[in-house]
């Protein structure tokens, strides 16, 4: 396992980085209130976020550390990190909930007339309440609010050896739990059992703790990848899947696993061997100066040699901090791949009506060939009893 | 165990009663984002939310059922509910990730210059990219978008009873799983170890997963209770607290359980003693008639009575789909109690410096007195070995 968290130094770096590309930008300030976002620059990892009650704030200035504007119960928490400006108020307050604490902070350290920048465009989610927005914004009438997406996105895409290691440890933990799903999961077992026992099987090997997990369960295949487990009993004759992100020190893993329970029908053996070559594929073409879309056409074009089978949509993405992350492999997302970058290969084949299956890998490029960051799947479809 | 889901009658007559809302507030459509607002109207249940990749989107019309507007992705889960009208486009679509579809749906439904509600208040959040919502607002010049954070708390802070079956369901989970501790807790266990095995408890007991862990140890108390766990291993003298979220049917159970390592000493156990008799005075407080604030009071009253130890902030909250809703039990939250509403009351005590306690029960307002939920945590701490 490797150690927990990071040093102050990997945050001032991503913190020196962040305001080279604000620089460029014209940005004086970010006002950051995501989960991942605020973790990213702070090193604030607590499952509070669960609780919607209250809003989070950091604002990362044009030069210096970031400020924490945070609510009072957090803020033991947030000492134990390197951020040292932390103001805080009594969260809940619902006729002032920070908006005014913050406008103060923001309007010194960016300036009335400051630019701040904020996640706006794809993937990003504001995390504070609408109308607390819209008074932020009055309080600061000559302030300008401009999307940062893009300063992030260049920023998060790219992990250091620190995170890669993080993101890694969650794949073997999840390889460990899926090398013994036939202790749990047999001709017989309600599907909701064996969601119910594998996220145990995570936890036992070492997950923090199991954000994710779907899947499904049919004859010879599975209708989609996105429902919850119901009670009907695993029978002969079903392909299972189990796709997961499981988390280990704030990283996820994302990559599925499927099971034939007895031997596989003709067109799912079929289906096997197009995904696990498409999945080949899309590795020997994951290299710096290839594009994300580069690594859909190669997945896509092994399916589409074998007959009009695809399902579509997005072949893979990022992954990190959150279960996915851009970019996306789609025909159209021109991301060039650098050193870093963490993927999912998510090719998928609708074998008939209702009849699915997906493969998924993670992997990172490196100079050179991408590391395999999940065990790879073996060849042919496992078979449970 | 109840059984899953709700009929087809419950979503109807939950639509018919925001209706009947949006109809006094003026509102012509709501416009509903987040995943509790949409699964309200739906019981589209999925953990796929964990991906920030893809916006929903769920349009109530001022009459009639709701319209689905969301990636093509959940079709398959969404035709499962009682939803009819279902409009899908291929996401992630960095162009237009459903913001003209969207667009034509409100405007259809709620006519050109039609008022349209979305939470824009306390304890919300828009669930889709800023500059998506510019972009919509573009395209819907002469509609007017206004908060309907009302009308969403007067519908979901009153729980049906098949809710209530649910959030009971969980508690029991906990119940159990809070029983086994001593099975994974002792002197020289680490409390990661102790939070690992505590999720597998909960799982196992019949959780469908555990959205929130978190509590502490230390030597008479814990320092803060939002931390994840680290290292450190139990050791004689210390209280651990653990506090869950856990989930059964998309409903959340959310309260803590002290243990003392061996016995417990003297001012921790004047502590416990103030905090039982807060959480009395709680539920003999919680009757139709009182308010979120008298239920604050009384609490406050029996810790004020005992020195000046209060740990201040809110001393409970609503519960339900989400971890924590609205009302607060805060000196200022007037909201009413009435029947059906789920509500945690959550005492704490500071100590001393660095060393605190916090109880918490899950309870519902009856007619007449309040109703349990959670099994009556002991009077006196329990030991760990």
């Amino acid at each position: 396992m490797p150690s927990r968290g990071f040093s102050p130094e990997d945050y001032a770096v991503r913190t020196a980085r962040a305001q080279s590309a604000m620089a460029l930008a014209g940005l004086d300030a970010l006002l950051l209130t995501s989960e991942p976002d605020i973790r990213y620059f702070t090193g604030f990892l607590t499952r509070f976020w669960e609780s919607p009650t209250r809003p989070w704030f950091l604002v990362v200035p044009a030069g210096g550390a970031p400020v924490a504007v945070i609510p009072s119960i957090g803020e033991a928490l947030m000492r134990r990190t390197w951020i040292r400006d932390i103001r805080t108020w009594a969260s809940p307050a619902p006729e002032d909930d920070g908006v005014s604490l913050l406008a103060d902070t923001l309007g010194a350290l960016a300036g009335p007339r400051g630019h701040i920048g904020l996640p706006m465009g794809a993937e990003t989610v504001l995390r504070m309440p609408l109308a607390d927005y819209a008074r932020l914004r009055s309080a600061l009438p000559d302030a300008r609010f401009r999307d940062a997406t893009a300063v992030l996105h260049s920023l998060q895409q790219v992990k250091s050896e620190a995170e890669i290691a993080r993101i890694a440890t969650a794949c073997a933990i999840a390889g460990r739990a899926f090398a013994r799903v036939p202790e749990i999961a047999r001709a017989g077992t309600p599907l909701a059992e064996v969601f119910r026992r594998f996220q145990m099987l995570l936890l036992e090997e070492g997950a923090d703790w199991v954000p994710y997990l779907a899947g499904g369960a049919g004859p010879g295949g599975y209708g989609d990848v996105i429902s919850p487990a119901d009670e009907r009993p695993l029978a002969r004759g079903d392909v299972l899947m189990l796709d997961t992100g499981a988390v280990f020190d704030g990283y996820f893993c994302d990559y599925d696993r499927n099971f034939s329970l007895g031997p596989p029908a003709a067109d799912t053996v079929t289906a096997q061997d197009v995904l696990f070559e498409a999945t080949e594929a899309g590795r020997a073409a994951a290299r710096p100066g290839a594009t994300a879309a580069d690594l859909h056409d190669a997945m896509q074009a092994v399916i589409a040699a074998a007959g009009d089978l695809g399902a579509g949509g997005r072949l893979g993405h990022g992954l990190g901090m959150r279960l996915t992350e851009w970019p996306s492999l789609t025909a159209t997302d021109r991301t060039p791949l650098v050193p870093g970058m963490v993927l999912t290969l998510e090719p998928a084949l609708e074998i008939g009506p209702g009849r699915m299956l997906v493969h998924e890998e993670n992997i990172v490029i490196r100079e050179g060939a991408a590391e395999l960051l999940s065990p790879r799947a073996p060849r042919a479809l496992p078979e449970l009893e």
